[in-house]
């Protein structure tokens, strides 16, 4: 059901829970400002004496595994999105919960994608109780519309990780599809008919959760080289005929933008990027999969050959882009979470300065650092800024939830993080006074890049200074909302939610940043 | 103070303490009957808030490294031995501890080395109170001498990383010797002027340290790749001009054997591999680096290429000669824990088939499984083997402590582990009636291979059945040794020992297997 209980405000002046799914909340309390205590999540130690001698886990079925697992109401089953929206695994995992009769299972994936909306048939009948996990598309609209019986909680890649890893979240079962496995259940993705390059996401599972089966439809004698899951955290593997459908497994938003606004976006970004200082040798930057990002890349790239300079490492989700860029000796190293084609795949296969990355390498904020405030300059979407530069990447301006954090809360630690947006999308102002939930503080949010120019947060006077003589469309953030209400006719209209919380927005280190409310 | 305390008698009949170093002991229980209860060690929960966002954890020196750690006294402080009797690490952390007053640490490497003698000064100083891992020369005799203030604990391997996981060894301050590292703490053993090959033997103390320092002499940009050790683990990081002797990292072992007795038995040992079945396609073997498991290896080489079949993968400690099988296409992989010479190390940085590997994925007893259980056969030495197969690893037949584990008692665990020994070394025979010291239990004993003979141990009817109608000299255990003992006059002498306790040799489990008394 709603959360209807108490709420108490944080440090973002955000109303937020004091108990999510019957744990208590630690409503956030500023960038760097929480202290977490205590130790990491401890394992039950295993033994050797009760695994197989032969190496072999093989089971004949999921089901089988499952049931082996000793899987009952109320478990945890976590999953991985290294397939997107071409998973054809969780699907199986909740049909066969259904026929054995169990119910109440939390589903944590590290993402969901309309594929999975059978599951909405799981949770009208009980099998499954709530997701906590990124929502795209349909399940997120399922939770906003107020008919999940658990709050749905939202956490970046790296908070996954830490909620994992400090115990927030307890996985009774991980269930991890393998493009590639070994009866011994070491595991990779970048081999395979269903390769999907790295199974990072389902790093913190195969450590952390009690009983582990890997899945595959391509089995290989051991050693299933290379291991980017080790078998030594694996308790069964199951051989199933398809396991992703190629096609979907590769995201569909790796084509570069047609739209002359959106390439002008993306040349001011590149053009920011130089005149700041930003673009030298040496230097490291992300940019994610979406057009913009890609044409922001490229333009990048143009710069770079004309400059003579070379990146130290560019950090994934990688395409044929940015391996073209390491192939050209433009960059000594991709640095890469997750592969969006599949010139990403045969590169993090065959090149060794193409390197799979962790969320724990990369973004978990409760290790000894993290990878991702090394980079130079960053560039992430959004659906919509406030005035305070504070940002939203999961809720529409209508207040439905249907997107995921994936990296974007872990990436604003970068040294410089850019926002290129349009400035009004279906005639919907992206610019506003309060965004309608808080992802990003707006104090790590350093440049908003539109086609009516660019903003750069006063908090960044270095920023500020180093383009001061250069030609560039500067704008303050006031100055370019009015210029949008005008041709829009006025601020969005406010979305029309109930009282009731259907989900919160947790922040990297696992405090409460947002919630999300039904829609009316 | 050696140990004069209460002792068990434990399931292999031998006398063990109760406590080792003021912590209850649980004797060992035979093999595969203990059954280990709770969870693993947890270690705190860090924040990136107190690890700079740059990246950079460099400090200026060893001994500030060692201060921000705060160092003092009573603290347990890890080293690797990656470097054997090359590391000029270790000998400087102690003398910054003497230097900065601290007393009765714990030293808890992962082995210990001749370059290692200056330690003994400091226990007689009292800046350390005890080691606890391999002795291999004048500190095992140190030890025997009954001068240490603890009990020695051997370890192997996978036991030593079982003791961290599980909570056992608890390491304050890890300092961790690495060929390549960059500023955030990632570092590798494949790149540099120390270049070791792996780190593995460092990969618990990096996971479980309260407080991780990387020593380099070759500091790189970010990205330090490949990352063997995770700078997400990692504290800080030391720049020094040299951290270890190339010329005496690589062992001094990796010759083949000229003595006509040793090819004999090397020869012997390939012969019964063959006519055993174990010798075919996609099988899997392990050898040392000593002189007769390398001649062994060329044997077999010989026998695979006339017989035109392929390893799936042979087990490290590599040398040249496993290289050249894995260039020359006779095996698939080589999964390999260290790095015997140089063409180990270029192989291992070169050739993704030649895979670095831990001792959590290959030995650690309590995983879901381990690597080492998949060998179809290997080969080990001993100082000692009894008349129940029982085998000593680390002890002389005068009861001195001279040899580490290594990953000997991990590796009996393999399909057929075979000891080809000389049937007497300096006229003292090596077949006794009962070993000095307790490595291996016999059951997992299971050939013999000496000059004189082979010898099959009863329990393992399907290699007796196997070679019943070959022409190799099978013979039994009693035969062979009355033969040796009226060739060498006798049995050995009994040593010469006191009551006291000096040190406890542990099983893969953590329970105690053995005792090792004061040399008089």
């Amino acid at each position: 059901m709603p959360y209807n209980g108490k709420l108490i405000e944080n440090a973002a002046g955000r109303m937020v829970p004091t108990d999510v799914n019957s744990t208590a909340a630690v409503p956030f309390q500023g960038v760097g400002k929480y202290r977490p205590s205590g130790r990491k999540a401890a394992p039950s130690i295993a033994s050797c004496n009760d695994y197989p001698k032969s190496g072999n886990k093989i089971v004949p079925d999921l089901k089988t595994a499952l049931v082996n697992a000793g899987i009952k109401d109320g478990m945890t089953i976590s999953t991985h999105h290294h397939f997107r929206n071409g998973d054809l695994v969780a699907n199986q995992i909740f049909a066969a919960a259904a026929e054995l009769g169990v119910k109440d299972l939390m589903w944590f994936p590290s993402a969901s994608f309309p594929c999975h909306a059978p599951v909405i048939e799981h949770m009208k009948t009980g099998v499954v109780h709530h997701i906590e996990g990124s929502m795209n598309g349909p399940l997120g609209d399922y939770c906003t519309s107020g008919q999940m019986k658990g709050l749905g909680v939202l956490r970046s890649h790296g908070g996954r990780y830490q909620a994992v890893q400090d115990g927030e979240i307890h996985i009774d079962i991980a269930v991890i599809a393998a493009p590639t496995a070994d009866p011994f259940g070491n595991a990779n993705g970048v081999n395979g008919p269903s390769a999907c390059g790295s199974l990072g996401f389902a790093l913190a599972d195969s450590q952390y959760a009690d009983h582990v089966i890997v899945v595959t439809d391509n089995l290989v004698n051991f050693p299933c080289v290379p291991w980017q899951i080790q078998g030594n955290y694996v308790d069964s593997v199951v051989v199933m005929d398809k396991i992703g459908e190629p096609s979907k497994i590769v995201s569909g938003t790796t084509e570069i933008t047609k739209s002359p606004d959106r390439l002008l976006i993306a040349e001011l970004t590149a053009q920011f990027v130089r005149e700041a200082g930003i673009l030298r040798d040496g230097f490291s930057f992300q940019a994610g999969a979406g057009g913009t990002a890609l044409s922001f890349a490229i333009f990048l790239k143009d710069m770079m050959k004309e400059m003579g300079i070379k990146a130290r490492f560019i950090r994934g989700g990688s395409t044929r882009y940015l391996v073209e860029m390491l192939e050209q000796g433009l960059t000594d190293y991709i640095l890469d979470g997750q592969t969006f084609d599949l010139d990403g795949v045969r590169s993090m296969r065959d090149n060794p300065r193409h390197v799979s990355t962790s969320p724990f390498t990369s973004y978990n904020y409760h290790g000894k650092g993290n990878f991702a405030s090394m980079v130079d300059v960053v560039v992430l979407g959004a659906t919509e800024v406030d005035i305070n530069f504070n940002a939203n990447v999961v809720t529409h301006s209508d207040g439905r939830l249907l997107h995921g954090i994936g990296g974007w809360q872990n990436c604003l630690f970068s040294k410089c993080t850019i926002l290129p947006i349009p400035s009004f999308r279906d005639r919907i102002p992206v610019i506003v006074d309060r965004v309608t939930t808080l992802c990003g503080p707006g104090e790590l949010i350093d440049v908003i890049v539109t086609e009516r120019g660019i903003v750069i947060n006063p908090q960044r006077q270095d920023l500020l200074d180093a383009v001061t003589k250069s030609s560039l469309p500067i704008r303050s953030i006031t100055e370019l909302k009015h210029e949008i209400e005008a041709i829009c006719g006025g601020a969005p209209a406010a979305p029309s939610l109930g009282e009731e919380i259907v989900a919160v927005v947790k922040w990297v280190d696992g405090t409460v940043l947002d919630s999300i409310r039904r829609v009316l």
